[in-house]
């Protein structure tokens, strides 16, 4: 018995003391976050894994329209850096194209971020020509619309969620992210650098919008660039109809959609009741 | 003699099941990331918590030149949330101006990043005017050789680093950053968009440089962008009186600092021996 007894105990002793060495060991490593921050991929081509929202922090879907000219690379590659810097973001990239490009297809499966790459033709009536100025049509109407059909098909109400079209010429400092999460219907801020003015913005007074700092086409329902506000997903799948008009005035595509959706008094302003300027439009052109 | 035995292992026993749960407890956890990727901050005003590169990763130092116009936040702002995907980076902005602004200053100390803040006239016979083409008198010259009579005064050739000198309006994929860390004396790889070709960069043969493609001046000794070289710290401190020549001939700005630190057949070809762009100038004027 005493025998057994002691068997047990050197076999303990021996099996113990190499676990609490391993564990004193380990509990001395630095943290291996690699693994941890590296989004995990599937093997569909032409998306990525993305999370959906539900019990943890909305997801912020980010449009983009892109098409293809000397320095489309350098643009996505710069707003996608921007991008990795928000976590729960999926990036929705629409080409201008027939058909899905490598080009885009190889930065976004470097891109280390959720994904969805689309594309669609703008009918070559609407489509600008070299020689046009930039301003003279609208550009990206149909890729932003085709991402809301995406949306529509792919997503439901219950999937928390912002929706912001960011174009891939702008500017955006990560707090405008932080800002939109938690949309109710739509939210609006300055953007700077906008028609001939330093910015163009809401004016805010107790907490709501009552008028527009902008110097360019005052009568717009919603004279705020499209890098301005956010709408959240239930309020755009709620309204299937709602999308962007081709055929708008100059200026009235970002009214085109949110008319529909929201009166301005119901706006929720951000950016310290719209007094900071955390994005940038293109000044290149 | 049995009893204090049997008394020893009993105690050993219970210690040691306590220490092995703990132990199977812990390695069930989540890392806490968040502490080891939060840099440290003192309450220095002009300067943030550098890491030394001692007997970590080598420090990049990216010396950035700035401006006051209207779109520099915004210019910084991208740039800045860049590098905050660089590990092991110190920012080094100088400014073009008689003393640092507080919207620079701000800009800094939000950006999360080690930095320094420096600031330096360009003296008036060699400042552009408004008017003038931005190709017309070198541009960012001072602030440049300001950021390395800094480096030359506070780091020691035994500090491992390299020396980047990055444009504000330019577009850096982050991937170049890894690319130039262990810089032995000079790194060289294309840069996007260059004077009017796709690409302007070092052709390689064999691991070596042999000749650049560029169409612009090809008589440069180092026909090269501001963009597609590092040094290393210790090749820096140890030339002491290396620095840009303000009256360089136009193009030759790189070539008047890299002319007595390195030979071309010396430069250490990068981005799969320059077959990779990596880095784009800026394409706004």
């Amino acid at each position: 018995m005493r025998l057994k007894l002691r068997n047990i105990f050197l076999v303990y002793f021996v099996v113990s003391s190499a676990g609490l060495l391993y564990a004193l060991l380990q509990l001395g490593q630095q943290c291996d976050c690699t693994r941890q921050t590296k989004p995990p991929h599937d093997v569909h081509r032409w998306e990525n894994t993305r999370p959906r929202g539900g019990e943890n922090l909305p997801v912020i879907y980010v449009v983009t329209p892109t098409h293809a000219r000397p320095h489309q690379r350098a643009e996505l590659t710069r707003l996608s850096q921007t991008l990795l810097l928000v976590p729960d973001l999926h990036w929705i990239l629409v080409e201008d194209s027939a058909a899905r490009t490598t080009l885009v297809a190889d930065l976004l499966a470097q891109s280390k971020l959720p994904y969805t790459h689309l594309n669609t033709l703008t009918p070559p009536a609407m489509k600008l020509k070299d020689s046009d100025p930039n301003w003279l049509k609208p550009r990206g109407v149909e890729q932003r619309n085709e991402a809301l059909r995406w949306l529509r098909e792919n997503r439901s109400p219950t999937d928390h969620g912002v929706v912001y079209f960011a174009d891939d010429d702008n500017t955006y400092s990560v707090k405008i992210f932080e800002e939109m999460r938690n949309t109710q219907k739509v939210s609006v801020w300055p953007v700077g650098l906008v028609g001939g003015l330093r910015y163009e913005g809401p004016l805010v007074t107790g907490g709501k919008v009552v008028g527009f700092h902008t110097a360019w086409k005052t009568h717009r329902p919603f004279p705020i660039d499209m890098a301005g506000f956010a709408v959240s997903l239930a309020l755009l799948l709620n309204h299937p109809k709602a999308q962007f008009d081709p055929n708008a005035e100059r200026g009235f595509l970002e009214s085109s959609l949110l008319g529909p959706l929201v009166a301005v008094g119901e706006l929720e302003p951000k950016a310290d009741n719209c007094t900071k300027v955390c994005t940038y439009t293109q000044y290149n052109n």
